[in-house]
């Protein structure tokens, strides 16, 4: 008998499978796609072992059954839960490691409890390559039958630098894909500000591509040790093979997505989360469709200040820390709203490595969210307030340079007007909520007494 | 019998009931709520009539019936229909006043169909005033239908500076709600456009409550012709009745939504429409709830340019007018995505009077949209083009300012990385499809062939 399944055996699945092979799982693999199932048998040995039916698979497993789903998220899904429930014994674990939403598995997690059967709703990040030598893990669902595939799950998992799985139990029904949206939403940010960046860069500063990909790379050496920052300069170095100049001067700039990074904003909006830096990259993408490209070049004629390189890569650095604060800002909204017991600092190790927004901030990010703090947002940790302090000026001096040069630079100014806000005493809403007050008689509060109040504008007319 | 109906009678219902029959037309009320008929009833003459049932209200009115439902959106509006439905003949007209989310509108009009009833959506703008003395009404549903109320409604709606009504047949299904949800995102947009303007105004230039209410009523007269400079100068010189003070510098600057502006950030996600300062001034009115206030107060000691006044009004000339064209965009994607035929120049007209939003750049919104001129977005037209290169460098000015300064300016900047992105012909988006191409083999598309590309980004290692 094996000790897990796989059902949808396309890269991911079978990259996961030969994960859990090689960690010294046996694992049986089924797909309804019959070729899938053909080209996985290439791997059979005595620990993995190809299927060609539902019942075929569910027999070759050991109960309590433990079985991954990992294909397209949707219809999909409900589709494979209707056909396994038949098979499956009362206290089998269902795993969903596909990018569902996390209303679906909300959905899911208690339609499949009402049958006896535990559904673990299972962010999974890192792409092919994370799937087969170890992926970032974001489970959530039932506790105690997490506990019963940890050990499959932690063997199969990327570790980080101290050698811990990044892999930890996240929370109840679909957390674990909110938790994975939400990666996916810090995703588009960071990839955003990388792209000003690099406007900035080219634009402004006049350097080459190898110029910015050895920029890039010293970064991740010091100001921004992430994943993203490698391969930055890894694309910008690359070759093009259909022409003789660098590949990334021929891709075309409009830039595509499948929606997770929307759904983060979605539920954003539904819990009034300030995540303007998420809500401008995932803009961002769009007006990289909509633009006319009817306009003139750049040429910036001014001065290129001295500091701007060593100013851009502290402006970067704080703009990541922007990203990151605002996604855990939304999960404690999130947590709040939907009555999850959320852990932060576990999240933050789940993502040290083997995920696309991996960086050495994470740890510090795990520091700040220690058990115990309490935090409003990420910069009321001394760590972080103390970066803000000493950036700060370096993204104000880029702001004012891309201004003034006439770069777009929706990202960084939304970090630094987030930057400018969160400890804010005085926001100007005030005059908002006069307006309102005068065309609706929408009342307001004040600030120095208890109460509701409606002035009568027009009394003086 | 009366020629038209009214269901609810707080003060909307009430007000407009008053305005049909100020307007020579009869008119009956109805509510479930009996102290708001008793209400209602003092104003009873030969063409105003109380009712106090269902039935009597249905059958006081002349066929085919003309109603309008002015109640609170949601259920209430499907428990009124269910009620009303028995009591209806085929070819009666309801209209729903309401600020219904036009998901609703969609499903009522096709479920009333189904009844032979024609459903009209109606967006209704200007608040208690303007449903007295001239609303701005924007109707969809069935075009023949609407044209038997159009007398009534173009005779209780406000009437622009060449006496046009602002009211016309918007398009089908819940299109009217939809341009009405617009009207409040470009609301909201502006409104925090505003706010920034204040906060730059007092903070950077000094400015007391009074100086700044002359400078809104100075604007009022040029740059800035809006109702919203005219109640924002109202609002600043207003002294509170408990202090001895401005009532602005008491009222608490935590900035309260019914939620409108949210929808068409959530519409506009789901369509890819770049509507960034919408954005912006949602998550705004999110921070200005999640803003901490641990901060220090900001004292600007740096020099204040003799112009700032100037660029101020200039920047907010053109920061109103990227509100509206985000409007009319998401308008654009939306009458293209539900197959909508939307008259952009009707829609311009129908804000021109009566609304929170009126101004007189709607009337040059009006002309750059009028019959057959196709716009990607609105800066593509002459007018707004030239007030675009006109203004830019105030913009400009003004954000490095502010920046500086350190002073919060989410939708100036947003406006600015717009406009800076519109005709863009080389936005970094490349970057952002050559990362997911590295870390997700998502492919991309050239800007010298067709087809779709994926480059072997680790051959060389």
């Amino acid at each position: 008998m094996q000790q897990f399944g796989i059902i949808g055996l396309s890269v991911m699945g079978k990259n996961l499978a030969l994960n859990v092979r090689n960690n010294g799982f046996s694992v049986s693999g089924f797909s309804i796609d019959k070729p899938e199932v053909d080209a996985f048998a290439k791997y059979e040995d005595d620990k993995l072992k190809p299927t060609y039916s539902w019942e075929e698979f569910v027999d070759s497993l050991e109960k309590p059954r433990k079985i991954l789903i990992q294909i397209a998220a949707g219809k999909p899904v409900d589709e494979t839960l209707q056909k396994l429930l038949p098979l499956l014994d009362k206290g089998d674990i269902l795993l969903d490691g596909g990018n569902s939403n996390f209303h679906d598995t909300n959905r899911r997690y208690h339609e499949m409890e009402q049958h006896g059967i535990h559904f673990i709703g299972m962010g999974v990040s890192g792409g092919e390559e994370g799937a087969l030598n170890g992926p970032a893990l974001m489970p959530g669902g039932d506790e105690d039958a997490y506990k019963k595939v940890a050990p499959i799950l932690e063997a199969i998992a990327a570790k980080n630098s101290e050698g811990h799985p990044c892999v930890s139990f996240i929370g109840p029904e679909g957390s674990g894909h909110y938790v994975k949206m939400v990666h996916n939403g810090i995703e588009y940010g960071i990839m955003q500000e990388f792209s000003e960046v690099y406007d900035i860069l080219r634009k402004v500063a006049g350097k080459t591509n190898d110029e910015m990909s050895a920029i890039f790379a010293h970064w991740n050496e010091g100001l921004v040790k992430a994943y993203l920052s490698e391969i930055t300069a890894e694309v910008l170095k690359q070759k093009d093979n259909l022409t003789p100049d660098h590949v990334i001067d021929h891709i075309l700039n409009v830039a595509s997505y499948k929606g997770t990074g929307n759904w983060m904003l979605e539920d954003g909006v539904h819990l009034g989360a300030p995540i303007s830096v998420i809500a401008e990259a995932v803009i961002s993408r769009f007006m990289s469709k909509a633009t006319t490209r009817e306009g003139k070049e750049i040429k910036w004629n001014g001065e290129v200040p001295q500091d701007l390189i060593d100013n851009l890569g502290k402006a970067l650095q704080l703009c990541q820390a922007v990203a990151y604060a605002q996604g855990f800002q939304q999960l404690k909204m999130a947590a709040d709203a939907y009555n999850w017991d959320l852990r932060y600092p576990a999240i933050a190790q789940s993502w040290e490595a083997g995920c696309i927004i991996r960086s050495s901030m994470l740890k510090d990010i795990e520091k700040a969210f220690a058990e115990g703090k309490k935090l409003d947002n990420m910069f009321q940790d001394p760590y972080f307030k103390d970066l803000m302090d000493k950036n700060i000026p370096a993204l104000r001096n880029v702001i004012v340079l891309a201004t003034k040069a006439g770069i777009p630079t929706p990202t960084l100014s939304a970090s630094l007007n987030y930057l400018e806000s969160i400890f804010n005493p005085s926001l100007p809403a005030n005059l908002i909520q006069g307006q309102r007050d005068y065309f609706g008689a929408h009342t307001y509060f004040r600030n120095d007494r208890d109460g509701v109040y409606h002035t009568e504008w027009y009394e003086e007319k």
